[in-house]
C-alpha cells in the first residue's frame, strides 16, 4: 500500500522540518462538521458574523477581520491594505514575505524595503535609517509601513517593550505596523499575553492571524487594529487578491474553534514545550551548540556529521552557518509534536 | 439562539441564489477526517501524489494538475499559464473572469478581449474577428489564448460539436483554450461525457476544474491537458498568486473523494435533475417564461409581481431582461437542492 | 546616399498614414534652440514654471499640468490619477488605449471597460449600462473614470452638446472623465473652440494634451482640469510610470511654444483643411464613398483595386469595411501635409 | 524677467548637483535639425536605420538596439527583457533602479534583490550569496540577472578585470548581466576602452545606453550584446512599457550623433577633466577629504559650516557621512562645467 511508504525512505520525514506539517486538531475537525450545512456565500453566513464579533471582543473594539485562504494570503493582503502604489514597506531581509512568497509581493505592487536583521528583528534605528533617505524623496518610493513577524523567521520573539519602542518609531513617522502573526500564538503564549496584549495593547495596526501552523486545516485572517488602517479597503483587496471563499464559513468556523476557545494557548504551549525540550535533549549532545527556544522554533549548529545523520531520517531545512562555520539547523515543533517523536530525534543524533 | 434567525429574515433564504450555498457532501467529510495526518507540505504528501495519479488517469496520458484553493485562483493561474505580458486572452463578455472576479485579472497582468456573446458562447467568428485587428499589429496585444467557460454564465451549455470546432479554429491559429470549468462535471453528466471526453478529447488545453460548487468543502484545480502549455510553469504562478496549501492534502483529498470515484457524476445529476424539476414547475406558473435547462441554472423571465413575491423569501440575483422587458432570475440549483425546496420555491409564487 | 532610398519604394510613402510622420514645426525647433541652457532636473526649471502658468492661463483657474513623452505615456498616467486598484475606466472599444497601447493599460493595473462605440463615440446610455451591472456589486471592478478621445479614432468629433450631456451623466455617477486629446487642437479648430471650451467648460476633468501629432517633436501634457482629480498624484505617478524628463524644459519649451502662442491652432486648421480637400477629390472618384470630415482624418471605402493602387506608393491603414463590404481606407493630414500631397495622391488613385 | 531669476535664489544654482542640468550639446542640436523631415513613424525611418546599423558596428555584430526616452525606461526595459515573472535581479543596494526610480521597478514586475554595496559595486560573493539561498528554492524568486551601474552611484568605476570576473561568475550561474550604463561614457573614457571594449567585449550582454547625462537632449536606448538575452522581446516591451516613441527619427539622429562620433568620448573627457580639476581644488581647502574621482563624480567630506556655505549657491545632495561622522556631498560634472565654475564653487568655500 502507498501509505506504508510514508516516512519510510531516507530522509523523509517531515516532522521538525516546519509546524505545518501537523495536521488539523480534533476540535478544528468536530467545528468543521458542525459548520456543514447551507450557508450564503462569500462570508454572508451567521458563522462568519460570529467571527467578526469574536474578533472584536479579542482584539479591541472595532477590530474588523476577514479569513483567508493562507499565510502568503494573508500578508499580501494586509500589505495591499497600507499601501500606495508608491509606497514601501520596511521589512527585515530575513521576513517571510521578502524571502519566501517568491514574487507574490512584487505582482501584488508592494515594494518592500529590506534591512539587515538583527536575529530576525527590526529595531526603531532600522526604520529611521530608511526614512532619512527616502521619505519626501521624489526619487523613491515613500514608506508607508513596516511589517515584522512575531514569532520571527530566526525564531526570536520580540518583548512587548521592543515591540512598543518600535511601534511608537513607526507612528511617530506617520506609518503604520503590520505583523506577520502566522507564529502570533505561539509567542503569546511564550510570552504570557492574551492576543490583545500580544497586538493591539502594543500599538499593531494591522495583523496576519495565523491558525494554519497551529492546528486549523487551513485557514488565516487579516485583521485592522487600528484607524490608521481604512477597514473598508479589505473587502476588495480579498476579492482581486483571489482570497475570497464562497464557502467563507468554512474558514470561519476554524477560525472560531481556535480564537473562540483557548485552543490556540494550549496548541501554542505544547508546541513551545516541545521544542524546550527538544533544545534541553540538544544540549546534552556533544558538538551541538543550543540555546533556549523563544517559542516553538530551535536553532541548532551541529557538525556536519550530526547533520549527515539527521538528514538520512528527516527533511531537515538549514538556516546559515554559525560564527564556527557549522550549520544551523532549524526544527520546528507544533501542536502535535508528541515527546516520543522529540526523543526519537535526539536518538538518531545520538547514534 | 443566532442559527435560528437563519435564512428566516425576509429575503435571507440563500438557496437558489447558487450552487455555493451548499455545504460539503458527506464523502468530502469522511475523505478530510482520514487525510487528518502528519504529512510533508505543500504538495510533497500521498495523497497529493494520488492526486497526480488520479489526474493523469482521468485526463489523459501526460495530463498534470495542482490543486488550488478557489475557482477565481483557479482561473487566475491557469490564464497566467497560457500568457505572457503581452498578451490577451479572448473571452464571452459574459465570462466569470471578466465579470465577477473584480480586478483580479488585470492585477495579474492578464489584458482579455470580451467579445459579445452569443447565449454565454464564443465561436470561430468571434476568435477570428479579433485574429483580424490585433494577430501581429505590434499596437495590440497578441492574441495567445481563448477562456471558454462550461456551464456557461448563461447556463448553456456547450456540445462537443461546438467545442470541438472552437478548439480547432484556436489551435489552427496557434493559441490554447481555456476551460472555466467551474460546473464541468455539471455539463459533462447533461452531455453524458465522462471527464476526458468532456475536455481533452475536444481539445481542451488547460482547465479549471472546479469542485467547490458540486460539493466540496473548498478545492479547485488546474489541470494542463495539452503540451500546449508547459507544464513547469504551473507551480511558480500558483505559489506568487498566493494559491499554494502548505497543507495541499486536504485540498488534494477533497479532488480524490471527488473525481476518483463516481461523486463527481452523482452530485452533477442531482443538481441537473433538480434543475430540470425546477424548470418544469416554472412552466406551469402564469406569465413565466423559462425553457429547459441545459445543465444546473434556470433562468426564467417573470413579471415584476411574481419578482416581488420570491424577493421575499430569496436572494435573487437578476441576470438581466427578456425581449418583453421582463427581468430574468437565474436560479441555481446545487447537489444538495431537493425536491422539497423545489416546491417551496414553487409554492412561494404561487402565492 | 540612403536618403535617395526614402519613400521610393513601393508602399513605403508615410503620408496620410498618421499625422505622426511629419517632423516638428520650425517654431517648435526654434523654441527648443532658445532653451538650451543649464537649468535645473526634474521640472525645476523656468521654461517649466511657465508651462504651469501657461495651463493654469489656458485651462482655468486652477489647472495643474505636466509634461510627458507622448501619447501613451498621457493617457497610462491621467488613467491612473482617477483609478484605485479595482478601479474600472469604461472606453469605447475603438479607443487608442484599448486596441493600440498594447497591454500598458493592463500593466499599469487599468481595468478597461470597452463599450461597442458609435462612431468612435460613447453615450450616456453606454456609461449607464456599465454602471447598472458593476456599480456597487463586489464582484465587479468598481467604475471610477469614463474615457473618450477627442478627435475619435473613427475621425469623428464628439459636439459640444454631446461632451456636455456625457460629462453630466458621468459627474452625477460620481465618476471622472478623461480625455484622450492627442488631437484636441484639431477638433477644437473645427468646432471654433479655444482650448478652454473644448475641455473644462465642457465637463472634462482631466486631459492628454497632444502636441506631438500637431507639430511638436515630442511632447505631450497630462492635465488636471477639475477637483475630482487629486494634483498631487501626478508627479509620483509620472515618476513610477517611466514618463519623467530630468531635462523636462525641453519637453515644456515645446509644450509652451505650441499652446502659448496660436500655432496649435493653426497647425491644427491646416490638417483639417487638407483634410477637407482630400475628401473632396475622393468624393470626385468613381467609386469611392467618402463624407466630409468632422477634422483632419479622413474614411474613404473604396474598391480593391483602388486600395491596390493606393498600396503601390502608400503605407495605407485599413479600418474595417463598409456596410457594401469595401475596405475602408484611413487617411490622415497633418499640419504639414501640402495641396501638393493631396494631388499626388489623388493622381495615384486616378491612375 | 523671469530669466533673471535663474540660479541667483539662494542654493539654487543647480550645477554640480547632477550632470542632467547641463543642456544639449551644438552638434545634438544640429542632428536634430538635419532630422527635421517626414519619416514613417515608430522606428521604420532611414535614421533609426542607420542607428541599428551603428550599433551592430559599435558593439559587435549582432548587437541590437532601441531608442528609449530617459534612463528610468532605459533599465525598466532592459531588467523586462532578461525577467519572467518568478524572476529576481540581483543589485548593489546603492542601484539607481533600487533607490532612485520609485515604483517603476515593482510596477514593471521586476523583484529586485539588494545586496549591501562595496563602494557602489557588486562582487562575485554578492552574486554567489544570493544564488545559495534562492537558486531552486521554490519559495524564492528565482535570480535571473545581475545589474550593475557603471559608473557606479558612488562614483566608483569597474574595471575590466572586475566586469570580467563578475560576468564570469554571472554566465557560469547561467543568468544573464545588466549593464546601467547611464554614465558608460565617462567610465570607458576614464578607463581608456571604447564602447565594445567596455561592454561586450567583458561580457555585458543588456545595456541601457546613456546619452542624456552627456550632452543629447533627451535620448538612451536598450542594447542586447549576447544572445543570452532574446532580441525580439525588446520591441513590445518598449511599447508597453509606454517608451516607444512615434517620432523615433528624433531620438535616433541624437544617438547617431553621440556614438557615430567622438562626441560620446570628448564629451566624457570634459566631464572626467572638470571632475578631476575639482578634487584637486578641493584637496586645497581645510577640512575637506576627498579622493581623485574615477570618472566625473567627486564625493567629498566636509565640515557642516563648509557645507553651510555651499548651500547659499547650490542645490546640494548629501550622500551619507564619512567615518569622522561628516557629511559627504556629491558633485556632478558634465561635458559643460568649465574651469570658471569650477572656480566658482571652490571660492565659495573659500569664503
Amino acid at each position: 500500500m502507498k501509505t506504508s511508504r510514508r516516512f519510510h525512505a531516507p530522509g523523509a520525514d517531515p516532522h521538525f522540518a516546519s509546524d505545518n506539517i501537523s495536521g488539523a486538531h480534533p476540535e478544528i475537525m468536530a467545528a468543521l462538521a458542525a459548520a456543514n450545512t447551507d450557508a450564503p456565500a462569500y462570508g454572508a453566513d451567521e458563522i462568519t458574523d460570529e467571527f467578526h464579533e469574536l474578533i472584536d471582543e479579542t482584539f479591541g473594539s472595532g477590530a474588523y477581520g476577514f479569513p483567508v485562504f493562507n499565510g502568503t494570503g494573508a500578508n499580501i493582503v494586509a500589505l495591499q491594505a497600507v499601501s500606495h502604489p508608491h509606497s514601501s514597506v520596511i521589512c527585515a531581509d530575513t521576513a517571510h514575505v521578502y524571502t519566501s512568497e517568491s514574487s507574490a509581493p512584487v505582482r501584488a505592487g508592494l515594494s518592500l524595503k529590506p534591512q539587515p536583521h538583527r536575529e530576525g528583528k527590526l529595531n526603531p534605528a532600522d526604520v529611521a535609517k530608511v526614512l532619512a533617505s527616502d521619505a519626501g524623496n521624489p526619487q523613491a518610493v515613500q514608506p508607508t509601513a513596516v511589517t515584522i513577524s512575531q514569532v520571527t523567521e530566526m525564531g526570536t520573539v520580540y518583548t512587548a517593550e521592543e515591540l512598543t519602542e518600535l511601534c511608537n518609531t513607526v507612528h511617530e513617522a506617520g506609518l503604520a505596523i503590520h505583523m506577520d502573526g502566522a507564529r502570533l500564538s505561539q509567542a503569546a503564549a511564550a510570552l504570557g499575553q492574551d492576543l490583545h496584549g500580544a497586538t493591539t495593547a502594543l500599538g499593531v495596526d494591522i495583523l496576519s492571524l495565523g491558525a494554519t501552523k497551529n492546528g486549523a486545516m487551513g485557514a488565516d485572517a487579516v485583521v485592522v487594529l487600528s484607524n490608521r488602517v481604512p477597514q473598508d479597503v479589505l473587502a476588495p483587496i480579498i476579492k482581486y487578491s483571489t482570497q475570497l471563499a464562497s464557502k467563507t464559513s468554512f474558514l470561519s468556523a476554524q477560525l472560531n474553534a481556535m480564537f473562540g476557545t483557548s485552543l490556540w494557548h494550549r496548541n501554542a504551549t505544547a508546541a513551545n514545550t516541545a521544542a524546550a525540550e527538544l533544545a534541553a535533549g540538544l544540549a546534552t549532545i556533544n558538538g551541538v551548540d543550543v540555546q533556549a527556544p523563544a517559542a516553538n522554533t530551535v536553532l541548532a549548529a551541529m557538525p556536519e556529521r550530526l547533520l549527515i545523520r539527521l538528514r538520512e531520517h528527516y527533511i531537515v531545512h538549514l538556516w546559515g552557518t554559525n560564527g564556527a562555520g557549522l550549520p544551523i539547523v532549524r526544527l520546528v515543533c507544533s501542536w502535535a509534536t508528541t515527546s516520543q517523536k522529540v526523543t526519537e530525534l535526539l536518538d538518531v543524533l545520538r547514534g
